[in-house]
This record gives C-alpha cells, structure tokens and sequence, in this order.
C-alpha cells in the first residue's frame, strides 16, 4: 500500500492530534529502520496503522478480543492496552493489511513480547520517542536510540513500568516479561 | 519453639551483621503482629528463621530447588531469591518448624505471593523497614507502616522493583504478580 492510500484510511480514524503522533512515529520508524538495517517499508506501514483502533468505543474493542480469541487476560488489565491487538485485526480486516511482520508490529507496539523482532523494536521505540512526545526521560532515550536500538527500547520499557508504578497502576504481565527477556540478552 | 531455642539455632547460621538484622526483624515483626492483629508467636518464629538458608551454599540451595521440585524458574532468576524456599525447607528439615503459615511466610518473604496471607505480609515488611536498613525511601515506608500495612507493602514491593530496574536486573515474575494483586486488592 502506498503511503498516501495508508495516511488516507488512517487519519479518518484518528483525532487530529493523534493524526500528528502517527506521522512523528512514521518518520521515526524510518529513520530507525534505515539506521539499523530495517525494512523501511514495512516500518512505514506499521507505524501509520500502529494506532489504527485508537478511538474505538471500549465496547466493541472488548468484544473484537472474546470473539478473536486474544489473549483474555488483557480485560483484566488497563484499557489503553486493547488498541494494539484490536488495531492489528482492524487494520488486516478493514484495511488489507496482510503482511504479518507488519500485523505483529501493531499488535505488540503497547506491551512487547518476549523475542521481540527488529520491526516490532522499531515500532515500539518510535512510538515512545517520536518528536511530539514531550515526558520527563524522553530526550535520553532519543540519545542512546542514536547509538543502540535495544538499549533504547530497554530505557523505554523501564520508564513505562516505573510510571505505571508510580501511578499505582497494574502492569500488564507481557510487559515485564519483555523487560526480563530484554536484560537477558543485553547480558548475553 | 521458645525464642531462645530458635535464636540459637539460628544465630550458627548467620555471619554477626545477619543475626542483628534478624533481631531486628523479629522485633519489628512482633510490633507490626500486635498493631494489625497478627499472631505475634508466629510473626516472632517467622522472623527469626527467615533468612536460615542465607549462607548456604549455591549448590546446595541449587540441588534443594530441584530435587524438592520448588518453582525451577528460580533458577533462572537471582541467586538472592533461593534463600527464602530454601529457607523454608530447612526450617522444617533441620530445626523442626511445622507450623504451615510460619513455613509459608519465610517461603515468601523475598519475592511475595499474590494473596499475601497477613503474616507473609507482616515478615516482607519487617524485613525491609527493620531499623538495621538504612536505604533511600525506607523512611517514608517506615512512616506508613504505622498507619496502613497494605499501603506500606505496596511500597515496599515497588521500591524493590524499581531498584532492580534501575541496575538492569531481571525481576522475578512473582514479585510482578504479587504487585499487580496488591494493586487490585487496594483498588477494591
């Protein structure tokens, strides 16, 4: 799909503020595919559906999880989760994205996963760096994503546990499994 | 068993530096016991034989782990949790503890359970607030725990991961489950 045809289909679904995040997030995840070996494409496409399910009521989010069988656990966890797998299946079913490097990417851009690939490192980081992003920590982690993807995305991970620490809030159990299986292999 | 019988059995197992903080555990543990309407026997059994196994060697808390079929995934995590099941099983082994609670709380007290008995609560928190600690935000935990365990808990268990975070260690997937239950019970 072009990108033109993508923006397209993607901005009717987003608020106009959302709409700039996905193209920061776009940009992003070009630059650091062409830095470090990515399929640039492929990173242009994710990041511009990564966010595609964003503004879905909650009701039908919810029901899209049961009916596709996705992981159940993630009802029990904070509602800003259910966008990522949600937005993959919308994004294949509404949008003909089928490529499925490109459908993991989205579907994994809020928690991670244990085996993370290049693609879903790109997508996750961008997210968190892009230029709008304006949060204590955030210029940091643009500077080490400048010298080591995966140092970058671990700093990434760490400072999402540590607001939603923070907050009090429940931490979906993906995400700290990310965080281990990530320090295990900074350690190899 | 009376509190001198178990303090000297335990004392042989200490270098002097653990046995002061195990003096301090007790003592906090029996205080926080009366203040929440715990068993102070059990809180004062509990605490002195909570860190038994901490000088034992790897190895052998290594062959306990496995041939007692405790959770094999400790052995992929810090040596530093092994000492707590190991613990447990040597207490009841070698010093005749049969008490399940007393056993269950020294089994738990470095990484924690989802639904923390009172006890288990009561030997975590003792361990971390006893007045031989001396680290960043023990105070302030210390200061809660006057007035609410669960609430002091939390902020024990957070601290904890926060710290491991902070030196890229991985956390033990109990310690996140344990803080997730916690989370909820006080969103109840």
């Amino acid at each position: 799909m072009e990108r033109e045809e993508a923006l397209k289909l993607v901005k009717v679904q987003l608020t106009d503020h959302r709409y700039q995040h996905t193209l920061g997030v776009m940009e992003t995840a070009i630059a650091l595919a062409k830095q470090y070996g990515g399929d640039e494409q492929k990173a242009e496409l994710a990041a511009i559906f990564h966010d595609y399910a964003k503004f879905r009521p909650k009701a039908e989010m919810k029901e899209i999880i049961i009916e596709q069988g996705f992981p159940q656990n993630l009802l029990e966890y904070n509602s800003e989760l259910w966008h990522a797998p949600v937005g993959a299946y919308l994004a294949e079913k509404e949008a003909g994205i089928i490529d499925p490097e490109v459908l993991e990417a989205i579907r994994f851009h809020t928690s991670g996963r244990p085996g993370m690939t290049l693609l879903d490192k790109i997508i996750y980081l961008a997210d968190y760096i892009e230029p709008g992003r304006h949060f204590p920590g955030v210029e940091e982690v643009r500077n080490v994503a400048k010298e080591n993807l995966d140092k970058a995305l671990i700093m990434a991970v760490k400072n999402t546990i540590i607001f939603l620490l923070k907050k009090n809030q429940t931490v979906y159990p993906e995400t700290f499994y990310t965080y281990n299986d990530l320090i295990r292999k900074l350690e190899d």
